[in-house]
């Protein structure tokens, strides 16, 4: 079957949202085995919705709409697809009970004019609550296509289609599709490609597909077959000879781990604890480590350390140090790992130092970051030079540290 | 002008990458005055490919493809489009001259076969040299239509379009559009729109439409006028009564100010400094302050204490103030905020401690985070209740940290 996904809203046409309801929708069809081969943004335009949903209408199986469900009167997305499908929009009252009984204590609002426009529904839909906000979604089927209303926010989408739309869908599910993701950090896209073209080439079932992430490629191995265990089988000598390719570079073959999830389950495991002194990134690192949930149990505390004053107060870096080698230097990204692991009596340390841009820094170019990880009595200082602007020196070190560590954990531990 | 945007990638579909070309270009083309109405994903497929650019050039004048000019074999774009417009792939010896001489020193990488798939170009077509990465964009223009190609990575399609296309789309520039984007923080969308639904209901031009951002609600009011000055002119009154509305929560009219500029703008403009203690958001905080160019001139250092020891030890909190009130409590989001101001010497202060989820903590709800600021011998601190998941939860309290440092910012000096 093949799904079409549609997201309305003109501040998408502006470029004033990041459309991750997209993302989201077309990852999880993939994993039910649909077929995608167009994803549509159209305005908040009567006319021209009505012809984007009708077109989508003639060639495809399944629809699903993001967005135009809200309270205010720019919301049409119910109002056009109700005509497309000739039917009216008429009142819910079990919308109707939900609005009047939830909605002053979910919002901590009063209920305004508008919010009961929220309460009608096409004829003969399927209404979906709404857990997280105040917009109904809905299931409109007949024999020519489903047609699946969701709200905007992806806060809403997500649970939404989880509880709701995932149940439904999966009653269509005939082959199913299986795919495994190998993740690589510290090598170019480029360079994967050249290495494993000859798979590349002459892959039919599975196939292998390469994608660049920020400072990681990702190549994701994808089967078809009738039972998962099946497409485990197809995938398994394929992942075997990349592993012989590309080991040193392989962090996890599961989609759905991250580098921070992997390095807080080793520590976890083995009872140890992390701490962090971040200068360039300035909070990154350890965001990206307590995004995780359980990440108190392995990581207490970390530093900024903005200015050499703070290396020097916070984490006993050597004034000697930095006026020798400078603050963008292998010598003080050591300092650094070895002083917040002392302060903190943790049993590893990460430190990131380096110029993340516009202009450049003790005469050090944009870009040019050291990372340390110490343990015990050894430490590791590694040297990169990052391309591009502020936003993406700082990303990518922050990934490029997390591998450090990993690769210094699986080594000693 | 109509433009289409057109974005080529399987990773798309399968919802593996994030358009975020698609917003940037959305937005620079609404600056430009360019209509758009559509917005296509179509996958790495040479059929479905054709069609799609096809359909778009019968009915807009421009088109922008991003992505599928990379070294790989299942990067077909350029053929594609010199399949449409019935044009033969020719070597560019100025893109073969500037493989041959930067790619290694550029990338830091021996060429491989692959690369040299990036030195042809669509017979007579304008190249586009890429200054962040190898493969070059083309220009194509017959008197059906405009075909813009660029590359996918999106820090290659910025500096790009800004140094190459910008310059040669200003040239069909004829009405303009401007717009300003007044950005609020403390207020639903809902409640925002109640408030001035008259004036939405009225407009024609200017017009006003709100997005829900993370944390804020922002309102863009567009005009659309021969020049600049007269685009301004039609818009100030609307400005004018939008802040007789809804003073309280605004706190810029400009698109480009974020929290965080604005906040670090006012500090350095004063001779302050600002350090930060944070608990459940983790170095998130502190990452959105390092993340302008500029913040190390007020920011000099910041604390992640996420045990009840890191409160203790770095910032000084009394152990009774934490086992009394709990660590998520008024009392210790203003210990931390005053204890790190007196730490580091700072002049102003901010500290998050909350639950960001998934489990209850301290018998206290998923959401409840305490927000404190710090400034001479008073502080301030507000509670806030943040429905959501972990990340969720994150991103607003920092948000609202953000919001309420600017607004004792602007009370007190």
């Amino acid at each position: 079957m093949v799904v079409e996904l549609i997201s309305v809203g003109t501040e998408l046409l502006l470029g004033n949202t990041l459309n991750t309801n997209a993302v989201f929708l077309a990852k999880e069809c993939a994993k039910l085995g649909l077929s995608s081969f167009h994803q549509i943004t159209v305005g908040d335009n009567f006319k021209r919705m009505y012809e984007v949903i009708s077109d989508a209408r003639s060639r495809t199986d399944i629809i699903i709409i993001t967005g135009g469900l809200g309270p205010t009167s720019d919301d049409i997305t119910k109002e056009v697809v109700a005509n497309v499908v000739n039917k009216e929009l008429i009142a819910d009252d079990h919308s109707m009970d939900l609005l009047m009984t939830y909605f002053p204590a979910k919002t901590g609002q009063n209920i305004t004019q508008n919010n009961f426009k929220q309460t009608l529904k096409i004829e003969d839909s399927i209404v979906l609550d709404n857990s997280n906000g105040t917009a109904p979604g809905y299931i409109y089927e007949d024999d020519k296509c489903i047609i699946i209303l969701l709200p905007g926010p992806p806060s809403e989408v997500v649970p939404m289609f989880k509880n709701s739309v995932l149940p439904y869908l999966k009653k269509f599910q005939n082959n199913i599709i299986y795919s495994k993701m190998v993740k690589m950090c510290g090598i170019g896209e480029s360079k994967v490609e050249t290495m494993i073209i000859d798979l590349i080439k002459n892959q039919t079932n599975p196939t292998i597909a390469p994608y660049a992430k920020e400072g990681e490629v990702h190549l994701r191995i994808t089967a078809s077959a009738y039972s998962e265990k099946e497409a485990k089988e197809i995938i398994k000598p394929t992942i075997l000879e990349l592993k012989n390719r590309l080991n040193d570079y392989i962090f996890t073959e599961n989609e759905e781990d991250l580098l921070e999830n992997i390095i807080i389950k080793k520590l976890s495991a083995n009872n140890l604890t992390l701490s962090i002194a971040e200068s360039c990134t300035g909070g990154l690192l350890a965001g990206r480590i307590t995004s995780v949930s359980g990440s108190s149990k392995i990581f207490n505390e970390g530093f900024i350390t903005y200015s050499n004053e703070a290396k020097i107060k916070h984490l006993g870096v050597l004034e000697d140090v930095i006026s020798k080698h400078g603050a963008i230097s292998p010598e003080t990204a050591i300092a650094m790992a070895e002083g917040v692991k002392n302060k903190t009596n943790s049993d590893y340390s990460l430190s990131i130092t380096g110029n993340a841009g516009p202009n450049s820094l003790e005469n050090k170019d944009v870009g040019l970051v050291f990372i340390a990880c110490a343990f015990k009595e050894s430490f590791t200082v590694e040297e990169f030079r990052i391309k591009g602007n502020r936003n993406r020196v700082r990303e990518y070190a922050t990934t490029y540290a997390l591998n450090l560590l990993r690769k210094e954990l699986f080594k000693s531990i």
